[in-house]
């Protein structure tokens, strides 16, 4: 089981509800008020855990497991070892997500309520059962909704609005920014900071005041360290539901979409423009103004100068389609060794 | 306008003031005395706002646009629409930033003093003016100049130096650092822990100690998350005027001249020196010991692993002359492309 | 000498001294008992101070070097001026290292206690000797060992463990991780945050619990900013003896042995499992679920999608054989010159 220092279990679960949390099917012949109580992968399970299906690369690992059930799409039932309980699921990643959080439930806060340690302007505003914890400062007029938790060393700024059941983690700095409801945000993040803009003259950069906000929607994640610097007069704008890892940067101006991925490191230059549904593999960079049509993806590293299709598949620095890149990976491949004959 | 609950507007401004903080020549039959109330983007400008044409792409917007002064190049003035106030200059960005700054001054900060919640070592000084928010640490010796804002959560290290009218963003930590006059270091920035140096060995990697410094030199920039290690033995520099933008690494050693731009994610290795105004492309990777000339150009995502000479512009990874990298990326594309016949 | 603003040198220490804590043999016609006051680099060293041959690049700067002692290879000996003390020695640079720490010792705590600023909980135990600073908080059970430094700003989460002697730079963040003995953490650093891991669906991303924790072994070293999630179900885990630059990304499930170098910026994504003494160059990518064999190298800016074989050396994006690389980048050279012709 999870390490009982940093996660609390529940109760054991029946099969008849683990079925109705992860809206699955029950197969096998196992009686649907056996209990299970963990989740764990499939070479570690046994039979008192659920475990889940989800690469065929592990189909294997599923025929000779000793999960006592297991969230499998129907196609893999055949394989099953005998004995084990089946969730039949469409999305058994899905699946066994929805089951992994009614084990290990968000644990109820001990304290639902503002520390004595932390710092709040007497202008601000805190809604019923925020936690804001030892260290964190609310500064003058920023508005904390209903049910947030604020981590210590936090550090949000003026005006800031956080909306509904949000989560911000450790030092953390919020500023020029309006936060939708359920957002997480990890530790370390910057949000909102102005962003880097020079008149650039050999006399010396003079700095152009920044004057738009940032705005994240519901249901965004943010990774941590990541900083995203607020509009020069426009909005930077995150969309719902968009995930965001660690260490990305995210210039002025830009908008993002909904529902996109963005993995590590990746760089976003000021004003590009990203549809919905965007996928950018970890490293990759994106020069300024750019049009990112939705549901296009982007390799790892690659280095995109150009607008994107929706749709599109890219890869390469410079970034060109990904079949185009593949060809002229081949390409030099062969060049390499001819020349070594 | 932009958001009063993060920026706060003066009152209008004549076209004879604007003309003055601006340096700009009047044209255009507006009336010297009469009152601007904002700025705003060409396309979104009104009647009251002022607006400037800095890039050519948008001199079609410019022609259409219903701003009632703008910042812009004699050149441009045979396209204005009618009625449009206009403020000539050769410099129209550095003028609309002039304007901008006239308009959205530097919120005189509410209090300019030591918060009760900051915890300033005795043997600190803190100069006339110097604010210091709830949360932040300022150790023992540590000096604070004469108008310096602290922010929240920021830790001054033992012995550092902070110069006349800097601003340091929340969370950011400094050691063994000396910061000059009118610095902004953003929030989240770490400067002066000792860099990665190590006697390697199969027996196990021992610590080199790290007794250089950071030097950050007046009227430098350094962006989100940034960090800076201090010298092995020489120190770390920043020479006066560089603008360093998010999440960049910068090593021990390293000597970077004035008024250079270093764009999001750059990393540069120990000890290599940097002359002045060099520009430096986001992602960009420099290996150590390497002599860059100034004014030279290195492209966003560039592996730089020789010297370059004063105002070259390099490309690619192994980079080289942008020239020859943007030759190879045809040469490439080429190909590519009769393999595809 | 080092800014005695930040660094406190120790007396004179006589050359029988200096031998027997650097491991060298002394040779050449100076007075064991002379002592010496301070180390210095080859070009500016005097005869009171100690310096190091590490680099052949150097050796014409030691034959015209002033310093009174230098650690060197033995076969270097004949380069010497006349007069120099030498301190023979295999590895020269670790005997650098040694005699730098005895002339500038890791400064004994001014106050060796728990400041009265810092927010400990009262079912956190703090050991002998321990220091935190003001503004750390300590939250609910967990272990802070004998001798450890917890800097201003530090936030460790509940339940994690810290080991003897262990260092935590400002403004850190630790939660769901064990932390070994004498690991040196930067500041900055956010660790054991929930991994990006989700179940993706065009009806809205959906998080996936994150069960596992982080390990951290004994003598790493962390770079400032870096970011290391926690595992998803197995743990992250940092092997002991590694050392990790600034701004690395460690994702979720990643096992990294003992004895590593990852330099700053490198990216490892989720899975993916690395030997004992790999050296990574900044930059670098790791897709997920590689396995990386033991004593590779990988180098700076490369993007790795394969296995890494024991021993290997590659570069790249994406990345090959050293060798083939190198011959690549030659290949294009050549195409490139022949197309100029």
């Amino acid at each position: 089981m999870a390490d009982p220092r940093f996660f609390r279990r529940a109760k054991p679960i029946s099969l008849a509800d683990l079925a109705k949390i992860a809206n699955a099917t029950i197969t096998g012949d196992v009686a649907p008020d056996r209990t299970f109580a963990d989740v764990k992968a499939l070479s570690e399970a046994g039979p008192e855990d659920v475990s889940f299906l989800d690469n065929k690369r592990y189909a294997d690992t599923f025929s000779t497991s000793e999960a006592g059930a297991c969230v499998v799409e129907a196609a893999y039932a055949n394989r099953a070892p005998s004995g084990m309980a089946l969730l039949i699921s469409d999305a058994p990643y899905l699946g066994y997500a929805l089951i992994a959080a009614a084990f290990y439930p968000l644990q109820a806060d001990e304290s639902t309520n503002v520390s004595a340690n932390a710092h709040v302007a007497a202008s601000a505003s805190v809604g019923d059962g925020a936690r804001i914890e030892a260290g964190a400062v609310i500064q003058a007029h920023a508005e904390i909704s209903a049910g947030v938790h604020i981590s210590s060393g936090v550090v949000v700024g003026p005006g800031v609005v956080v909306g509904t059941g949000t989560r911000i983690g450790p030092n953390t700095c919020l500023s020029h920014c309006l936060i939708g409801d359920r957002v997480i945000i990890h530790g370390g993040v910057n949000i909102g900071q102005d962003g880097f803009g020079f008149a650039l003259s050999p006399a010396g950069h003079h700095k152009v005041p920044q004057l738009g906000r940032v705005i994240i929607e519901d249901d965004v994640e943010i990774g941590a360290n990541t900083t995203i610097d607020r509009g020069a007069g426009p909005d930077t704008v995150v969309g719902a539901g968009t995930k965001i890892d660690n260490l990305v940067q995210i210039a002025h101006n830009v908008r993002i979409g909904k529902g996109c991925i963005i993995v590590s490191q990746v760089g976003i230059s000021g004003s590009t423009e990203i549809g919905d549904f965007v996928m950018i593999g970890g490293q990759a960079g994106l020069t300024g103004h750019l049009k990112v049509g939705s549901r296009s993806k982007i390799a790892a590293q690659s280095g995109v100068m150009r607008n994107v299709d929706p749709g599109g598949t890219i890869g390469g620095s410079p970034a060109k389609p990904m079949r185009d890149w593949l060809k002229e990976v081949a390409l030099v491949d062969r060049l390499v060794k001819n020349k070594n004959r």
